[in-house]
Order: C-alpha cells, then sequence, then structure tokens
C-alpha cells in the first residue's frame, strides 16, 4: 500500500483581495521519494504570513504569483526523514520553503538554514529567528535607524513583526508607541512587549481621532514609523512625524490590493509631508539585506537566549486547518505569530 | 533732502494656493545707514524661487510665514556699499539674504559668503554657485544617490533647478529624462541642457497616456526620480520605476498647499508601489546639508569654468517688476532661473 501526504493547493484567485478558504483545496497524493541528491522533509511547523495574500494575487509583485493549482508555498520548520544529499542527515531540523505539504523532497535549494534545537524552541525559527526576526530587526535597523532617545510608532503593534519591532525599539533605547486593533492588543503591548504607549485605532474611527490619541502617546513627536498597514492608520501617524522621519514601509494590509501600474486607490498625498518634514518613505523587503542577516541572527539569539525578547505564538493544529487560519491572519484576529502545527516535534 | 530706499511689503495671504500681484506693495521709505558693526548692502540682484508661495503662505512650514506688512525676503547678490564691520569692506560683492528692497543693512547674519566676481557673473551666485545649484547637486547626489549607467527623470527639467540637475546626472554617467510643460521647454532640455529625452507633459493630457510617453523615454525604468512638483507627473513617473528607485520630493508645485496636519489633496497612495519596488521617497532641503556645500561648491565651479554647465536666467529689470516676475514663474513661465536685476553691477 502506497503512502500518502497531504497537501493544500491554490484554487483561485482572491477577488476583490479577498481571501477565504474556498481558495484552497486539501488533496491526497502518494508519499515522495528522494532521488539522489535530495532529501526527504517531514514538515513540524508551518508558518503562516500576511504577505500571502500577495503572494496569490494576480497582480504584480515581488516575486511572481502562485499559479493555481499549484501546492501553496509556504516557510516550514522541518525534519530530514531521510537523506540522499551530503550536506544533510536523517534528524536535522532545518528552515526550509516547503509548502503547505506533510512531505516534500528537496535538492537543498528550498533549504535555508539548519536549525540547532538547542538554542531555542525550533517554531522560533518561523518569526524571533526567523523572516518575522529579521524583518522587524533589519527594517527597524536598516531603513528606520533608530536612534536612542526617539520615539518608534508602530502598526500592528502586538504582531508577529509588529511585537518584535516594539521590543527592539526599546531594546535600542527607544520610546515605543504601538497602534493595533482592540483592547485586548493594547494591554498586550503595554504588558507583554512592553510598549510605553499604545492606541487601539478601532475606538477612534475617525482618522482625525487618533491623530489626536497618537499626538498624546507621543508627546515628542515621531521619529520612526514601522508601518505594517498604510491607509488611515498611517495617514493619522503622518500627521505627528518629527523633522527628519523615517517611514519603514513593510506591509500593506491597510490598502486595497491593485496591480502596480494601475491607478492605487486613493488617500491624501504625502509629498508636501515628506518634504516639510524632510522625511523618509521607503519599502523594505528582509531579503534584499542578506548580507545584514548573520549579525541579525547573532543579536537576536543573544535576545532570545537572554529572555530579553517576548513572542507570542499563535498556534493551530492541523494541515487542514491553515486556510482558515490564514483568513483568520488576514482578518487581524490573531494573537501572534500564526503557525500551523502540521506533525510532531523533531527528535 | 533724505534718500530714498524702495521696497516691497507683502500685505496679504495667497487664496486657495494662488499667489498674485495685489499681494505685494512698492513703497518709499528713508534709506537706512548702517550702526556700529553693520554695513550697508545694495542690491544688485534678486532672486526669485518657486519656495516663495510657501514662504508667504499661512500654513506650517520649514519656517515661519513672512508677517503681513514686512519686507519680502529673498537672495540676493548685494555689493557693500558702505561697512562698520571688520569683515566687509566697501566693493565687497557679498550673497546675502536682502530682500526685496533697494538698500539693506546688515550685521553680517543675513549674509551667506563673499563671491569672488573672477570666477564667474556675480549673478551666477544666485543659481549655479547658489541654493539652486545646491539643491540639485545635493538633492541628486545626496538623496538620489545616481550610479553611473542609471536613468535619471526630473520634473520641470527646463527650470532652474531642474536643468542643472538634467546636466549634473549626464557629467556623473547617467541617462537623463526630462519631463516639462512645452515643446519649446523638450528643445531646451535636448539642445541646451543634454537631456537624453524629454517630455512634454500638456502634450500628454491624462495620467496613462504620459505614463506611455515615460515609458518611451526611459525603456529601461527609472531609477532616480528629482521630483520638483509631485501631483499626477510624479503618479505617472512612479509607474515606471525600478527596484532601489530613489525619488527626491525637492519641491511640490503640481499640489495644492494644504497645512500639514490637515488633510492632504487625494492622489494614489504610494505605499504598495514603494514596498514592491523597494523604492525611497525623501524630502529634501539643501540647508539640511551644509557640511556638503563646500564639496558642492568646488565641483560646481569647476564644471562652470570648464564650461560644463549651461545655464538659462530670466532676468527682468526693476524691482518694481518682482511681484509679476513671481507670478509668473509660479505659473511655470519662466525660461530659466527668474532674477531680477535691482541695481547696476558691482564696481
Amino acid at each position: 500500500m502506497t503512502e500518502t501526504s497531504r497537501q493544500i493547493v491554490l484554487t483561485g484567485r482572491p477577488e476583490g483581495g479577498q481571501v477565504t478558504e474556498a481558495l484552497f483545496e486539501l488533496q491526497d497524493v502518494p508519499k515522495p521519494e528522494p532521488g539522489p541528491g535530495e532529501v526527504l522533509l517531514r514538515a513540524v511547523y508551518l508558518s503562516l504570513d500576511p504577505a500571502m495574500r500577495g503572494w496569490i494575487s494576480d497582480t504584480p509583485n515581488y516575486r511572481d504569483p502562485v499559479p493555481v493549482g499549484e501546492v501553496m508555498p509556504g516557510f516550514t520548520v522541518s525534519e530530514v526523514a531521510a537523506s540522499r544529499h551530503p550536506d544533510y542527515a536523517v534528524g536535522d531540523v532545518v528552515a526550509a520553503r516547503a509548502g503547505w505539504r506533510d512531505w516534500a523532497v528537496s535538492d537543498g535549494s528550498t533549504i535555508d538554514r539548519k536549525i540547532d534545537p538547542a538554542v531555542a524552541p525550533v517554531a522560533t525559527a518561523l518569526h524571533v529567528l526567523g523572516h518575522t526576526g529579521f524583518t522587524a530587526y533589519l527594517g527597524l535597523m536598516e531603513a528606520g535607524q533608530p536612534v536612542a532617545g526617539e520615539t518608534v510608532a508602530v502598526s500592528t503593534a502586538a504582531g508577529a513583526v509588529g511585537s518584535m519591532v516594539g521590543q527592539i525599539a526599546k531594546l535600542k533605547g527607544c520610546r515605543a508607541v504601538g497602534i493595533t486593533g482592540s483592547d485586548d492588543k493594547v494591554a498586550a503591548c503595554r504588558e507583554r512587549f512592553g510598549y510605553d504607549a499604545a492606541v487601539n485605532y478601532k475606538a477612534h474611527p475617525p482618522v482625525d481621532d487618533l491623530a489626536a490619541a497618537l499626538g498624546a502617546a507621543a508627546p515628542e513627536g515621531i521619529d520612526v514609523y514601522f508601518d505594517n498597514v498604510g491607509g488611515e492608520i498611517s495617514d493619522a501617524v503622518l500627521a505627528h512625524i518629527n523633522v527628519g522621519a523615517r517611514i519603514v514601509v513593510c506591509g500593506t494590509m491597510g490598502i486595497r490590493d491593485v496591480a502596480i501600474g494601475e491607478p492605487q486607490p486613493p488617500g491624501p498625498r504625502v509629498n508636501r509631508t515628506l518634504l516639510i518634514k524632510r522625511a523618509r518613505m521607503q519599502g523594505f523587503l528582509f531579503f534584499d539585506y542578506v548580507d545584514r542577516m548573520p549579525a541579525a541572527i547573532a543579536e537576536l539569539a543573544a535576545w532570545v537566549r537572554e529572555g530579553k525578547l517576548t513572542y507570542a505564538e499563535d498556534i493551530v493544529d492541523g494541515l487542514e486547518r491553515a486556510p482558515a487560519a490564514l483568513v483568520r491572519l488576514l482578518a487581524g484576529k490573531n494573537t501572534g505569530k500564526m503557525i500551523v502545527r502540521v506533525g510532531p516535534e523533531p527528535g
């Protein structure tokens, strides 16, 4: 009897940017076997990320859209279950791009690095010691360039990236101001992640009210804005930036997804604000900074070992629940890094 | 009989951003006399600048608005006509901020530097070797960071700053693409200033058409955009930026002037474009870069001496014509650096 492997494929494109469970289909396929030079990877944890909305949309992006009918890609923590590759042995744990499936074969090109389970729980390779951590650390440090004493504002402040940005800002001696979407998340920002102040933007629905609340939360103005949303929340932040401010455009969850080259959704023009404040607004993707990653890993791992980084995980059990979990993530209803536990811990 | 001095004072604020001659009034006042530690300056040339619209508007800006009833400020080339200041002698020519008047006294704080009339015609201190030159050079080099072989697009390409940016881009080994407002200016860009291509945006009225024309003018995309206008012209440029592009926000003549903190005029949101292109949009004012000015003057002066910089001056005669000339400048009808000849050449 052939062993089977479950996988989830993309079945269509989000209409109007709306991601639904119906866009995904769970399939049973034969368990793959590694050929010469290949390894067999067993998925342990699967990362779900806001950027996945862009990955599956049929609009020009920084990568080609996932083809309909293909297995949904995703970052994983995987265990090497069989190896015909000289660099990997059975039992190795790796950070990989193995996608939404139980079993995958790899020639090594989809493996990013080996993980030492002694350093930290292996799931951290999907966030604090993975691309979430790199995004937060490199986005803040390289594009945001915070200086001790400055004020750093963060949107989706209690989220996977945001909560790390806030903590790193504090570790670097800055005042951290969080913007988030519920009173519970405000409490998490203040109590778990150490923000100096946090604002529930849903409690301040018009932009003007949010701007006033931000003014109270950042009485000396905002020097760095780590922006995961764009849209009206960011409009309110821009009313409070200081001369020389740096705005790190890391995500655009608050803006409808339209192809570049097509007319973008309207909002207030930023030119005069940027000019008068001599401010900088910069799109950031961590994989442009691969040369800076070793330094990022070193500093982040030290903070993890010293217990200086608090992280929140929102783990759901079972590959079959990944689509619903992604929808929940994109609705902002997660309470930390969104992870699917696909199989048992390694070893 | 008391000698008189003419001066022009501001009488009101532009309504809806509209600058008219009626906002200025010519007055005769007694010629001032220098006190101890002061010099008497005779205005030779007065610079008119697009930024003056911002100076006289009652909206938060990078300087306080010019008070109604006060002499209109402005950069001048002035001759020292009398001196009770140890650093200045009669006959010295200086770059000063003496305002719209025949005679001014200064304690030295409004004098920026001495000018050597042997290096170049003294009026160049108001443009190529003055703040126009610094704006073009430092804005392009510090904020734009062009690399040889890249494409640099410039709006108001035949204007005072724009024409210099285009030439400096060429001197630095880049492809220069100009955007300007008439066929005559397109010809000036190509023939006088050496742009590789130039587009008349008024011949391509909808943004889509302009974007197509820019695509033809910049077949390899745009790496640096030196933006003097904002608005729909810039929307078209953004459709063609490359990964890693730098947008220097140097002026916003194409955007209605609204106080920072108030809702800005609407336009397409730039966040997704900046993110996907990992591009940077940065407000620039040259006086943030005073430490880089000596190097800028040195390189610019060398180019002037070697005849490598072509500059266009649009000189009107007589202080009384300054208001009309400013209105003409803000309407984009000038044909080079707008200068008022207030009095005879020095010496």
